[in-house]
């Protein structure tokens, strides 16, 4: 196979292209999708501050060095989870990055800053390590973000992740989900602007794109995670992708261009009627929020 | 396993709804589902002439046996479909069905009456049998039942059918036939009313059903289907079912409750702007409708 654009050997194939690249053009390539993933979503501009979700995996670093690659100004926030090893290897290979690349790394670390870990907070709730660490994820870039003056937070989901999660969405119509599920998240009162740059890539092209460019990143998936439903729609994805190649970016973009704008106003209504936390201050529908009240009953049982 | 009714020894489990049912509860559900579905959507009353779209299949005949016990005026019209020894199997047995239960059967042939059938007209169109005969049964059984008279047309869609079908059209958002996939179809100027009773059953219970009750039905699969999509996304929806029971029947409720209103209007609009077809009369948005254009393509070819 020869790379599309200029016929030398190519090193990485993209099937729902139906197209190869050499290494230089497979950069170009990946840079373009996001580029386009930018401008066409307003996701930010030159002159805005960007936090990057940084987990020391393959999106979030190729989406960091992406960024950088095309002129903006991005710094990364790694989340300390206190999942043991992995998080250790985790941190060693975004700080590894940042000095590479001499980009400016922000920590915050659960244990540390906030008195409890994932796994504690698992148990202590005895629900899924994945919805504690979703929560908090999500809580604590918001926050960071907030605190620290920066326009918008970038996440690195990737076209597998967001299809694996519009099919979770979809089989369950979960409308307020699906409202919101879309490249960008318009800022709102106590919500910074969030976007993922990512999404016209896939798995497969971000991994690539980190060995191409020398990127260390951690490979394995989170321990905790294993059997998720989440990872159970992605093989199912995958199943499909093989029978008929470009079938998840059909439905993602399908239905970000003709389907979620369908649910979006009830989202919107969602979002508007929200009150403060009285431990924190984060919009919330009740008294505390859900985040407070994880990380209390995480800290009581640890 | 017993009787989720009446303790007595169980014959059937219903995995979705962890019950299992004596042959006679079990017919009392399907009753209900049937009874259910007629009166949520006001499908049809007492009073209406109801015309059954009959293969021989397993739903089809469960479908008219269940309109016949619950008393409605269902008669049959079964379409020939010239798939050579298949068809006249599955004519024998919704012949032998019609005469069992003293119901009047009506038949089309479209060999004798139109000069073509479904392998036919898939050899000279090159295009999927299976859109070939969906093609003609939509057009056939929407002017027999307004020719005759008939309130509306009752097809054997199930629950597996519906949520593979959903799959398909949400995997790749069509907006529109996302917006006519509901369990009626109200009648518009050229088109009768068209309702699925069966969409709360899923096949394996129209099968037990049939069993139950003695009914001989044609077993196979059509021939001609083999390998189509249809079939691969009702696999990767078992998978699915497998390992989270109920999940089908959330799917596709969940569209009909919470989903399909949003789509509704678009369909409704295309159906508004069509003219006739200057061959048969039928709402096209051309000049001949695509029946006709079908057929006459078939018979030069035949």
């Amino acid at each position: 196979m020869k790379c599309r654009v200029c016929r030398a050997p190519a090193v990485v194939d993209v099937r729902r292209h139906n197209a190869g690249f050499c290494r230089d053009h497979f950069v170009r390539h990946c840079e373009e999708q996001v580029r386009r993933a930018v401008h066409d979503h307003h996701m930010f501009g030159p002159g805005d501050r960007v936090l990057v979700a940084v987990s020391g995996g393959k999106d979030s670093l190729a989406l960091w060095d992406l960024l950088l690659g095309l002129g903006h100004h991005a710094e990364g926030l790694y989340l300390g989870l206190g999942i043991g090893g992995y998080s250790d290897e985790s941190y060693g290979h975004a700080a590894a990055f940042a000095r590479r690349r001499d980009a400016t790394l922000h920590t915050v670390d659960l244990a540390a800053d906030h008195g409890y870990t994932i796994p504690g907070a698992a148990a202590a709730t005895r629900r899924s390590p994945c919805g504690a660490c979703g929560l908090s994820k999500r809580h604590l870039f918001n926050s960071y973000a907030l605190d620290h003056g920066f326009d918008v937070v970038a996440t690195g989901h990737n076209l597998d992740d967001e299809a694996a999660v519009l099919l979770g969405n979809v089989l369950r119509w979960e409308e307020g989900y699906l409202g919101r599920q879309h490249p960008v998240l318009p800022a709102s009162p106590g919500f910074v602007k969030k976007v993922k740059p990512l999404y016209r890539l896939g798995e497969r092209e971000m991994a690539a794109y980190c060995v191409l460019q020398g990127i260390d990143y951690q490979v394995e998936e989170c321990p905790m995670a294993a059997g998720n439903r989440h990872l159970g729609y992605k093989e199912l994805l995958n199943d499909l992708e093989l029978r008929s190649p470009g079938s998840k970016a059909a439905f993602l973009f399908g239905f970000v261009e003709r389907a979620h704008a369908r649910f979006a106003e009830d989202a919107a209504g969602q979002r508007d009627n929200l009150g403060t936390c009285r431990e924190c201050g984060a919009p919330t529908p009740g008294e505390v929020c859900a985040f407070c009240r994880l990380r209390e009953r995480a800290r009581i049982a640890g």
